[in-house]
């Protein structure tokens, strides 16, 4: 049989497979570290690879790859989808940029706030002196494109006279909403890019677009540099509150996040004119230099509740300086930017099924409702789901255990990381699966409590050594010994960690059932799990632990990064600005903490349901 | 009789004086060189100073004082009204910074573009959680103004939350033409500031304006920095044609120029809430930082001829950031926006009588007209009339002559110089006045020809010794002997000057002609000097030279700086922006360098004519 060498960049790795083997297959052999969250399954979408040399040795593409890649993002393939039949040498990005904030394909009518419109105008001459070129073009552009009472950006008229001439008369102008020239090129061009940006909490996901076009060219990824300063909202308004410059310093490290994102990009900064933002009320003060504290206290008072305009260069964002970003509206504190992207990615408004949505980012949002109107509440659930305040929790990187499945008869549990690599620790699905695998296990009963070593084990939950006693006496069950462990240590879910999870997924379905209530109905038909989370989750060990509320298994579905899908649809479709402005304002925002209803909902929901 | 001592600062000259003398006469005593146009006769208002000490020693002010200054200049006098009865000790600022182009009392309908509201706001509570800050106060402003629709700017937006809370709820909103607010107060303020901008190729002039009560404040002068580059727009344009980075260094040295004039205002940038300004074509395109060259030759294209908004963000301009720069429409790239305030300030196009206006800076350009229509034109005077050219030809400023009388009978001259101090030179006043004694007393003929020494002299015209040969065996007069100049060398008009005043009054002359034939008219009803020079020319000599065409001397009047008084004008009430924007299209610009009539008229007014 035949073989082939396949070297995966920059790490340098290599080895030699069978004629026919994929390119997951190869970076797994070669320790390469490519992260695959399906397994190679062609779901996730994760193991993206950039071709470097031996396309030709690689099939065509399936019609997967194809769901997952466009035909203008270049070499680029699907690792577990490609087949390798010669020499390769492909270019595997690091882990922690990868795009885990995925967006669905975009279907949408193309209708841009940016678009162009090319003329030719006629020369001056003694005979029409005292007309000036600005002139000369915006009535060029009033006759030939019937745009009226168009404005001329100060950076456009700067280099005006020039352009007219090296296009010898004939340009491009990109109008912002017919109302602005913010940019002019000479002769006729069509290349129009757009960035999508959704600011999260701890990731930052930017969607190029083609706006002549409308389709999603390529994502990218990046951590959220104020990570540093804090995992949750909290912490970011905390540090904006305790340090002189925490403020001007977080705008600064997102600032330079999205610049950075830019420049990856390749594309020249003037050529992308527009910029539509996503991000909870928190990211979006930070983003714009405003002071956050109001948000953090009651009443909770945000700076701005509208949509946004604000130029790149006021921003500092290397985009088109006279480019205009909008940034969705953030109804409330807790119902932020990203919850109005999320509306108009899944329009639960104009449904007839009554639709529940969770975007358990790191914070629990969530929507109900259907076309007679959509109520939206905010989750305490704590930051459980995002791997913290449990023992061995991490976020969802390489190493992350994100799958457990755990035999019922044996009580040895299957593990699967983020990467395929040796575990670091565990992620929110990963716990979630494990609560879920040890309730069904018998190793914790329907209140939570792990079985105490002292009882007598039945036949049905013979003994095993996986379940003992910590060093202060609290019995945990062990997920991975440490020889099997990248940190060289037990990794443990321990008693704390349940009763974490427990509190967060009874935060998250008493404020569904207190939705449920306030819309008077006993049923939901759907539920959608919003958010880079929600991809993740198995919805059977969901249902398992009670997270969600009753639904049919098959009518539960993830939507990737619906935000993110907002932020496209936004870019692409200046109505579904409107649609935003629109359907966010008229969400009605149920104040949980304080409703009277909801402790009895919370409490009833701390039990882990007979299934 | 009794004596005080008046000191001069900032140079310390110091003298004494007896009781009642004036501070101009104590200057001129001290040697402190204090500029005076108009020899102490309270009519150029050129002689301001400074008192520093013992304000309650000099007598109330006169009525002519109050002219020039207002009640809200501080302890600002004039040197030729103000009589000394005590010890006083005032600052006169160097003669560089005086304000020559000094702007007429201004009387016009407040209505700026910036206005201030004050409002009180609810603050947030639970109740209406979900409106922002923002919304709050365009909510309240709409309430409480009818101010609909508002926007707000993102410079304001960043300090939004600590306004409304320092304010306790309580802010002043500084609303740009009823759309959106550039500055927000905490309470209740009034105060608000506007500058009124006049960039001269020679000279820049600032008027800094009470938008809350119309009134000019103070008026300001500088050197335009740009002259180092030489002393007209031609020039300019060279300058940025022939160096790599001319337009930018220009562009920057009329933005520090502004900026320096603006501190000296001593008034906090941010509450400069608007700017106009005026400026001919070529200084319009420099101070945008567009290239001029397109103004330098047919067909004379200007990059923009309506008029134009620009923040003074984006222009580094340090009013307030989010302030709207207003530039008055440049109407072609002879008639600038200086032109357009000309228009306003003077409105020949609402007068029954036929009025021609002369605005004789560094460029000639001349409107003709009347309510049935105003013709334009710009004359290519060259620089004669602003002291270029001219053997001993200098700038207006101190030790400049600027009048001259030549007695027929004696041919001696009496001159009067620019600080009343030795003469340096001839300024363009000067010149005119030069030629026309010259003429007066028969020294040079109706063709402008210096007599020739060997001509038998008559009765009339006696012998003098300062009618000479020069080196080179040319006639040219002497107007000050060495023993009496600064310079130590003799001062003469020469042949050669005598040939260039006659170019550019005839340029003049003939534009006006070649107007009148446009609007088929014979006689003038008004001439209006506008412009720093038009203050300062003697109306006699300009006759009695044919600079002018004819009109009854009483209704030939100068009119200051009109150019700067509309600016003034479009600064204190927004539809005289419309009024400056609607007649500067409406203006009929004639181009006469190509007009076949032109030739003709220019060789018909070369000489000097008899009256």
């Amino acid at each position: 049989m035949k073989k082939h060498t396949v070297i995966f960049e920059p790490a340098g790795k290599k080895c030699t497979v069978s004629d026919g083997a994929t390119l997951l297959e190869a970076a797994a052999r070669a320790g390469a570290g490519l992260a695959s969250v399906c397994g190679g399954s062609g779901i996730c979408g994760k193991c993206v690879v950039v071709v470097k040399d031996g396309m030709s040795s690689l099939g065509a593409p399936s019609d997967t790859e194809k769901e997952f890649i466009g035909p203008k993002d270049g070499p680029v393939r699907l690792a577990c989808e490609s087949r390798v039949h010669g020499d390769v040498t492909v270019y595997a990005p690091p882990a922690d940029t990868l795009p885990r904030k995925t967006a669905r394909k975009i279907s949408v009518n193309l209708d841009p706030a940016v678009k162009k419109y090319s003329v030719k105008i006629n020369p001056p001459s003694m005979q029409d002196m005292g007309q000036g070129d600005r002139e000369r073009v915006t009535e060029a552009l009033e006759a030939g494109h019937g745009l009226s009472g168009l404005s001329m950006a100060y950076s456009v008229l700067k280099g005006l006279q020039k352009t007219l001439r090296d296009g010898m008369w004939e340009v491009t102008a990109s109008v912002w909403t017919g109302r602005e020239i913010i940019r002019l090129e000479p002769f006729a061009s069509g290349a129009a890019y757009g960035l999508a940006v959704d600011i999260g909490t701890t990731t930052v996901a930017a969607y190029l677009c083609d706006l002549s076009s409308g389709s999603v060219l390529k994502t990218f990824s990046a951590t959220n540099p104020q990570a540093a300063h804090g995992e949750d909202v909290m912490s970011r308004i905390t540090f904006a509150m305790t340090n002189k410059d925490g403020l001007s310093v977080m705008q600064g490290e997102i600032r330079d996040c999205i610049n950075g994102i830019i420049r990856q990009t390749g594309i020249p900064p003037e050529d992308i004119l527009d910029m539509t933002v996503v991000c909870n009320t928190v990211m979006h003060h930070i983003f714009l230099g405003i002071d956050p504290s109001g948000i953090g206290a009651a009443p909770f008072v945000q700076a701005v509740s509208r949509p946004l305009y604000v130029t790149a260069r006021e921003l500092g964002i290397d985009i088109n300086e006279s480019a205009r970003i909008y940034i969705l509206p953030a109804a409330s504190g807790f119902i932020g930017a990203d919850s109005a992207g999320v509306l108009v990615a899944l329009r639960p408004y104009s449904r007839d099924e009554k639709v529940l949505i969770i975007d358990v980012g790191t914070n629990g949002e969530i929507l109900l409702g259907d076309r007679d109107g959509v109520y939206s509440a905010s989750c305490a659930t704590g930051p459980a789901f995002e791997g913290e305040r449990i023992k061995f929790g991490m976020r969802a990187s390489e190493g992350a255990i994100e799958r457990v499945w755990i035999d019922p008869d044996t009580k040895e549990p299957t593990l699967e990381t983020i990467g395929n690599v040796r575990p670091r620790g565990i992620c929110g699905s990963g716990i979630i699966d494990a609560v879920a695998g040890l309730f069904k296990a018998g190793i914790i009963d329907k209140s939570g409590r792990l079985r105490r070593l002292e009882t007598p084990l039945t036949e049905d939950l013979p003994h095993t050594e996986r379940l003992r006693l910590d060093a202060d006496g609290r019995p945990e069950y062990v997920l991975a010994w440490k020889g099997q462990t990248e940190t060289g240590a037990d990794i443990t879910v321990t008693q704390a960690d349940v009763r974490a999870v427990q509190l967060a997924k009874a935060a998250l379905h008493a404020g569904a059932k207190l939705l449920m209530r306030k819309m008077g109905i006993e049923r939901i038909d759907r539920i959608i799990l919003a958010g880079a989370f929600g991809s993740y989750i198995n919805k059977e060990s969901a249902l398992a632990i009670g997270m969600l509320p009753e639904c049919a298994p098959e009518n539960i579905s993830a939507a990737g990064n619906a935000a993110g899908e907002g932020a496209v649809l936004a870019l692409l479709n200046v109505g579904k600005r409107e649609e935003a402005e629109r359907e966010a304002a008229k969400l009605r925002h149920i104040e949980i903490s304080t409703d009277p209803g909801f402790q009895e909902e919370f409490l009833a929901a701390m039990d882990i349901p007979h299934r």
